[in-house]
Order: structure tokens, then sequence, then C-alpha cells
């Protein structure tokens, strides 16, 4: 595996696929698992690491994200990775500038929650996908608004990208792998799962059953308190359509619930899809 | 020539170095002009004619903007282009959703006076880069914050695009080609070159002294009351400095004078680089 850190310095195989893994670092089984399955379909593969400065707001954990570029370096290399890019800041932004806008799936929850996040995103992907220039692009599912944001602007911009969306990495205890999860206290810890938990009895109380707009509103009320009777804050917990995010009472294919909350001062979220 | 309507269709030839004319149609002279360059200098040419919605303001000409495909056609096979991309609106936007947003270069001018246009002219340049794929594209410099918006989006975006800024081509008398010159009448015509002449002797009153602030601030004054006093309604008549678009009162290199002026209800843009 070769490291780069400098856009010109990337190569362009040209008579080989090239998988993409664009992540933050703080390399974590679900990471390993993208790599994995770009190594396994297709022939070359490049892992990014870069902290997005513009998908984080003020007061967020921007300074203190893990960064341990030896320790990512080789467990991607062991994941079969061919290209690790760990640009600069300078690097990817010698200045701010041009913004991608998302708006039909950004300006609820997520978008809602973190102002900017998702231009964030949406921006430093496309100009990853530029520099990378992948035909096949993975991203995990744990982090489903960002899937449908990044799938909605490779399409919008038609960009030339398959966006792959790969199934959560969870803990045996079901807890989602997140590079946040480090953040959380023992018994924050013993806790978390319970999200997980609350996301599939849900799941079954809504799928199985015609139930009306009020059950359901009562169903998504119950689950909250339940989060919040273990020692969860929840910022939301709902049942949205997949194409436009927004609320739904229907809960048929197409539909997903989403959540997030916090344990103490770290924030999780979670989804299931329907 | 092949005329192509639809993406999947566009080739895209490995071993060729593809150069890209973007345009609304109405072919004159300074379209042909950049086809001719782009086929002397690739081997390959693209353009692309498509009267792009999300340009146009409310009011402004998108429906009587002119629209001749058959006569476009035989004026771009004439001038060398290979493949003539002219998709349908479906096409180019099954629905509306992703946007570009180059706000350092967007603020003033063009983009004061018609809102929304230059997000428009990012997103569909983004779109049409990637579909076509070109290694360099061509756009003439009469519509100069264009030029400075998709510079600055293609280096921002790290777009793998050489953007080449070709010479604003003029009748005879100099008055800058445009589609929207058809629009005026017989007497708007006669006085249109007046923007040029302007543009030039306070191109020449600037930068030939070292004039205070104020000089500069007099002698803008004075080139709009010399176009009203002939039949222009001025926008703006400015100096500015290319990189920021901000006004500035040096005329030095890195700067140009800019204006725009209607002549009854059509609206010229012209300019001058220091």
């Amino acid at each position: 595996m070769q490291i780069v850190h400098v856009i010109s310095d990337l190569p362009h195989p040209a008579n080989q696929t090239v998988g993409f893994v664009p992540t933050m670092g703080g390399f974590h089984e679900g990471h390993l698992s993208l790599m994995r399955t770009a190594k396994a379909e297709c022939g070359f593969v490049v892992a990014s690491l870069f902290v997005n400065p513009t998908q984080f707001g003020a007061g967020e954990d921007f300074e203190r994200y893990p960064r341990n570029l030896e320790r990512d370096a080789e467990m991607a290399q062991a994941a079969g990775v061919d290209i690790l890019f760990a640009p600069t800041t300078d690097e990817m932004y010698p200045r701010r500038g041009t913004t991608i806008h998302v708006p039909a799936v950004t300006t609820l929850w997520e978008g809602a929650s973190r102002p900017g996040h998702f231009e964030g995103v949406a921006t430093i992907v496309c100009k990853l996908f530029n520099v990378v220039r992948p035909n096949v692009a993975y991203f995990g599912l744990k982090d489903l608004q960002q899937c449908l944001v990044i799938s909605r602007m490779t399409a919008d911009l038609n960009l030339p990208v398959t966006v792959s969306l790969q199934p959560t990495v969870r803990e045996s205890d079901g807890l989602a792998l997140s590079s946040r999860n480090m953040y959380l206290t023992e018994s924050e810890r013993a806790i978390a799962p319970e999200l997980q938990r609350q996301l599939i009895s849900s799941a079954l109380a809504l799928k199985d059953n015609n139930l009306s707009s009020e059950e359901v509103e009562v169903q998504l009320r119950h689950a909250k308190s339940s989060l919040e009777a273990v020692g969860f804050r929840v910022d939301y917990f709902e049942l949205i359509d997949l194409s436009s995010t927004h609320s739904t009472h229907s809960a048929k294919e197409g539909s997903a619930l989403i959540a997030a909350a916090y344990l103490g001062k770290t924030r999780l979220i979670d989804n299931i899809i329907l």
C-alpha cells in the first residue's frame, strides 16, 4: 500500500476498476468491511483519510476527532487498500469557495440538527470523486441520510461514479460501529445498544400492523420515552420516506426508522430500513 | 458530425483529447470561433446545445431565446464539431435538486442583477463536464463573470478539466457578438457599439494615469452618463479586481472594466481586461 498526500500524486489506473472508500479515519470494522468489499469487487482500491473541517459545526468535535495515521494505515493495508490518500486541509481547501447543496434531502434530521453539515459532506465527496476518479464508491448505511445525500448528488450532477451502500456493521450487542463510540463512558456504553433494540422493536410494531397515523405517532412517542427512561436524550426518532426524507405514517418498503440521541455529550445515530 | 440527444449515447474516446464547447445555441461567430479553436487544439470536439432553464430568472427571455437546431447543427458541422449534444430538459433535469454555489465571485454584478443565474450556470456546466468528460472546455470572455465562476468552480471542485478562456469576437464596429443582439431594433443596433467604445476610452483614461480613488469614481460616473446620453440605461459600469470581483480603484493587471446596460428591453454586457 502507498500513502499519498498530494492530489497530483494519485494514480489513475486505466484498465482497472477503481473502488473508493472515503473516510475521516479512526478506522473500525465498519470502514474495514467497506475496504474489503471494495477489494473483492474492484481491482484497485483507494481509501481516503481526511477529517473534513467543512462538515463540522461550531462546538462539534472537529478538534478531538480521532487522528492516528500510522494505526489507520496499518489497518487499511491489511484490508487490501492499494492507495491511502491522506491530504492536508490546505491540499483539499487552498481556499474556501464553491459549495454543493442538496436541499431535497438535507433540510430535515441531521441537516436540521447540524446546519451546513451536508453541504460540507456533499462538497468534499464531490471533490474526492474528482481527484480519485473511482468507478465505485462505498458508503456505510449507518449514516443513512448521508447515503441519501451522496446518492442524490451523484445522480443530480451526473457524476460518473456508482454509489454502493453497504449494511451497518455492529458490535455483538447491536451497537452500530462509529468512531464516536470511543467517547462513551463505561456506563453509557452499556446503555448504548438500547438504541438499536428500540429501532427493531418499533420496526416490528409498525410493520406487522395496518396502523393509523395516530397509532404510528403513539408508537414513535413510546419509543422516545423508552429511550429517555434508560438515559438517552432523544434528538429525533422518526419514520421517514427514503426518497424525500419527509416523515411518513406508512411503514412500507422505501421507508426507514431513523434515530439520533445523546448519551451524555455523545450523539449516536442509527436506523433501520423497512 | 453526429447529433446526440441522450447522455448514455455520448462517446468517450479514450485516446483523444476531447475539446468541449457548451452553448445555448443561437450560434454566431463567437461560438464558431470557440469550436474552431477546440478543433485546432483537440482531436475530438463536442459542442452542447441546451437552453438551460435554471439560469434564467422570472421575466427573462427563456421562452423567446433563439432555438433552431437544424441551422445550428449545420454551422457546428462546418466548424469541425464531431458531436453536437442536444439533450431535452428532462434528460438534463429529470428532477431539480442539487445546486452548486460559488459565492466568492457571484454576489455582485451579473449575480446581483440576476439572482440564481450563476447557480444555474455552475450547476449545468458541472453536469455537462461530467457527462461529456472533456479534457479542455472553451468559453468566451464576453461573459467575463461567467468565466470567473466556471474557472473558480472547476478549481474548487477539482474537476479534471482545463478551462480555456477565449477573446470576445466582435462585429466590425466593435459590438460584442451575442445571441441577444438579434433583439435590438435598427436604431438600438446603431447605438450598441458605443458600449465598447466607452469601455475602451475609460480603460485608456484609467490605465495611463496614476488616478486617485475620487478621480476613478469621476471617470466611471462620466462613462455612465455618456452612455445614458446616447440612450443606454446603465445597470453597472465598474472597475473590478478579477480575483474577487470586488470594485477597485486601481486599474492594474488583474483588473477589468465591466459594463451592463439596457437598450430598450435588451440587456447588453461587455468588458475589457486591463
